[in-house]
């Protein structure tokens, strides 16, 4: 199945989170081959920190992990779509989803589902 | 809202399609702001070509175009996510979502729905 995935310039393919009960997206980020590998072996979502550039298992530190459902990939080889079972929220800022703005006419709007408070999971900065 | 739009080194946002009725994950594309505005003033959902290096409104050959419903932005501004009434399918292969490829213990199996034959609507080639 690697063989199918096509890794960018910088050895990246994109990975979309959806939960796999509701059909929300959660979260866009990416992979290299060692994160994509191990979130194949271990069934818990482990992507690639580009702005940290390690591996990033997803809820280490929050305890908000994503347990793998099903791997989907697209017609050209660039992008992954796995549907996980969210523990309590994917965003840092505390929403459920990273996608907690709408645009609306006045621009945009907060209303994702707010599920935890930052500053209670990441300690006060 | 464009302010909070954050494009790339190569000018480009990252763009996902769902279906507003049913959920699913149609396709991942790019958008540089052109593309964007176009898509924000028509509601027709208007991609940027990497391939072609043109403006791209999806389906203009095809006649499966996306109808814009919603628009989400994502926490760190470098991902949206656009809700859309698909006409047809969104993949040039014939099925309706662009993930049509699932992983199985046996590798990948083709389970999307094929919603029209590609050399009917392409041409022959």
């Amino acid at each position: 199945m690697l063989d199918q995935v096509k890794f960018d310039e910088r050895g990246l393919v994109t990975a979309i989170a959806q939960d796999a009960e509701n059909g929300e997206i959660l979260m866009l980020a990416y992979m290299n081959r060692e994160s994509l590998e191990a979130t194949l072996r271990t069934g818990i979502m482990t992507y690639w920190s580009r702005s940290r550039g390690k591996l990033w298992v997803k809820g280490e530190t929050s305890g908000h992990t994503q347990q793998v459902v099903e791997m989907r990939i697209d017609c050209d080889g660039d992008a992954l779509l796995f549907k996980v079972r969210q523990k309590g929220g994917a965003c840092h800022t505390g929403f459920r989803s990273c996608f907690y703005r709408r645009l609306t006419p006045d621009g945009l709007v907060e209303d994702g589902e707010r599920v935890f408070q930052a500053q209670a999971v990441y300690g006060t900065k």
